[in-house]
């Protein structure tokens, strides 16, 4: 597996992602998504959505604003209790996070000048109204979870649906942390992507379970991620919250090592019992075959697309040595010499072998002559056809070698490449085809123009 | 067309919208989208991806981070400007706008004691990092467009897209408006759909034209919204802000009148000008055919989509008379009596007449008895089938015209219902179909089981 600056460097070079407000020095923390980018996030996003949301008849969806009133987040104990323990140094006056200390001495400046660790607390916060006081604090939500609680009545009583069933949100969170790190691993401002799955007490040891298999298979099957890189562990009871039945994470082998990607809390019914209470609105489920009220117990899959984001990309990225002229795979047997005797020339490929439904471009419609006005012309017009029905885009920008390579690094899964014998009648090897590459064998078909679309359909489908 | 409260009451009762933090008593310019308004929301954001991004060669996609660099507002202007006059009274300390002032009486205690406008920044403050000091402190964006501007190099660079091309953004956005109100028409956390494209200075005029004219088919193609409630304007050139060289505004007939829905604003280089000198980076284009360097012209389409979830809704809001027993549409020659001579019994129906893309279910499959399994078997089955393909969903909560009442409420183009004929095979009369109801026409027509599916496939598509 590549190291993390191998992939910042594509990313950026390539327009995943950018360092925020770059031209002016960045801000720590915060990221931008580039064209590609944002592609690929909505496709994960996607992706989850239809898996937890449209296939499924027990979950329906929310989209609740950032800011909410602050009673929520002294409710769910996030005031008084979201903070990590910060050293500064009295030399210095660095600060870190505690549980970044390894030995007495400051980590900037190495003076055994340290304070006694403080609490300090990871809630952005603002002033809403025109009155800047205490009154009118207000504060950036640090999950998303917590607009899924305030609203399991309102959702529960416009759907009528029946326990078990669950509330899903994707949205952007904000935490105020002391320190960031590893490219997008641990920012300020992030995405979520949450459940709140809502079951009869009794019942959560089971759901808990469940979701911990949907959520793995969703990462195996839906986004392709190699089993190898997974597992799940459950979290030591010394480590969980004191309202927490469990916790399963899900980690990924990172070239950092592993680390949590998703989390299944089993979570009792703490959240809407500290908002019933502090509400005075009772949240309480009624069951209509038994005739019981009560607070439903909580299932809560919670995981951040950043990343998420990173593990598709560590995932798909792949180096190989080809054959330089061909670009294709050098089998064991013909490597060093090729057929006609003559040392073939090696070169390495970086190739994003993406899952279909993640790559952010489905194909690249590529010119082998940009002088020739028929080849340009068939080319965009190949474009222009297949935009409407998948993302795809037209590069005349550079030879075709090392346009076959920009794909590839983009994980862009078929090229189509129109060449003299595609578009030039009066060629006597005219043949009105074109030739579609596969990123993945690098194998090469000649399909004719007008099935191109179909072909690529169903090569995407597949 | 309905009122506002109409709007507001259905949103809340079938779950499009409720208050933010309701069980809080809310918090006043906030909302959330429950599991149909967050669907809508998707699709009007799908549609307009799918327009400015995907189905065009000459513009990108970008997600950037809503808390940036604050010189970044500095440069903008929004730090100094962003403001609106605000008035207090001396009596009873209300605030508010200085043009909702229509006396000189304060409209809340009536007193003459009003002290003299001042402006009030409306950009959200807050803290980034552990110290809580000036030199951290930073704004959530007003507004997406200086996200674009920041990163216009980075995209350049890494997509090679030469002039004229654009950037699009959705992403929230937040602003501390002194008042709020009608509904979401006026929030202080919205989301905004941004297009920022770069032309060469002389070529703005076209462009500005252009996009005036795509961005109004938009409206009536992709949304469906009837041409003569929508209406393009030239803002009059003492409104402009200095820079601009003209602002259209597509405005749209709201119950409370004709009001802007989108802005299509041409910029001249004003944004990367000042970002530019403020940051010391050059952010020229480098055009390759004539070897010049300039800084590009801007056209700027830009619009939020709270505003344009309202006006779908009361766009696609009807009601009509109809036969109670049959839910049939009246003709005008027959209202009144019926065939039998007997007088019918007329009731009113809403109907929310969305386009196909738009409705948040596709498809209600309606067991018309729940007390037979057969039935409620088959109709589970459907939904299972139909599910992967589209967001369709099972209701067998009420009897069957309160079931179509729901659906036509909320805008579901078809029903599917299940009867004995349908599903009991010991029935006389079994046929193995099922009625598909077209939600606006409420014609129905039989179809087998097995070709529910592709029929409506076919209907949506179409």
């Amino acid at each position: 597996m590549i190291d993390m600056d191998t992939l910042v460097s594509l990313c950026k070079r390539r327009g995943f992602i950018f360092q925020s407000s770059e031209i002016y020095g960045g801000i720590g923390g915060f990221w931008d998504y580039g064209p590609l980018g944002v592609e690929l996030k909505n496709n994960i996003k996607r992706a989850w959505w239809k898996a937890v949301v449209q296939d499924r008849e027990d979950m329906v969806g929310i989209d609740t604003a950032i800011i909410m009133n602050p009673n929520v987040w002294r409710a769910s104990g996030h005031v008084a209790e979201f903070s990590d323990p910060l050293v500064e140094c009295k030399t210095c006056h660095f600060r870190f996070r505690a549980d970044m200390l390894k030995s007495e001495n400051c980590p900037n400046c190495g003076n055994k000048t340290l304070m006694e660790p403080r609490q300090f607390n990871m809630l952005f916060r603002t002033f809403v109204g025109s009155v800047e006081d205490d009154a009118a604090v207000a504060y950036l939500r640090p999950e998303t979870a917590q607009g899924i609680f305030v609203n399991f009545k309102n959702v529960q009583d416009t759907t009528r649906k029946k326990i078990p069933f669950g509330i899903a949100q994707i949205g952007r969170a904000f935490r105020n942390e002391i320190v960031t790190g590893n490219f997008i691993f641990r920012d300020r401002e992030f995405d979520q992507m949450e459940i709140e799955y809502f079951v009869k007490p009794g019942a959560e040891d089971e759901w808990h379970a469940r979701w911990r298999d949907d959520r793995m298979n969703w990462w195996k099957n839906a986004l392709g991620i190699r089993a190898e890189n997974l597992r799940v562990r459950a979290l030591d009871k010394k480590d969980l919250a004191h309202y927490s039945k469990g916790t399963f994470e899900i980690e990924y082998q990172f070239p950092m090592g592993w680390s949590e990607v998703e989390g299944i809390a089993s979570r009792t019914d703490y959240d809407l019992k500290r908002h019933s209470e502090a509400s005075g609105k009772s949240l309480e489920y009624f069951d209509d075959e038994t005739k019981e009220h009560f607070l439903p117990y909580v299932i809560e899959p919670s995981m951040g697309i950043e990343r998420c984001f990173l593990v598709v990309l560590f995932d798909a990225y792949q180096e190989e040595q080809v054959r330089a002229s061909a670009r294709t795979p050098l089998s064991k047997s013909d490597s060093g010499e090729n057929v006609e005797g003559e040392r073939a020339r090696e070169e390495k490929r970086v190739a994003l072998k993406l899952s279909h439904a993640l790559a952010p471009i489905k194909a690249a419609i590529l010119p082998l002559a940009r002088n020739r006005a028929e080849i340009v012309e068939l080319a965009r017009k190949l474009t222009a056809d297949l935009k409407p029905m998948m993302p795809a885009l037209y590069d005349d920008s550079a030879s075709i070698g090392r346009l076959y390579r920009r794909q590839d690094e983009i994980g862009t899964p078929f090229c189509v490449t129109v060449d003299h014998q595609s578009a030039i009648a009066s060629d006597e090897k005219y043949d009105g085809k074109v030739t579609i590459r596969d990123r993945d064998s690098m194998e090469q078909v000649r399909v004719s123009v007008d099935q191109v679309k179909q072909v690529l359909i169903e090569k995407l489908g597949a």
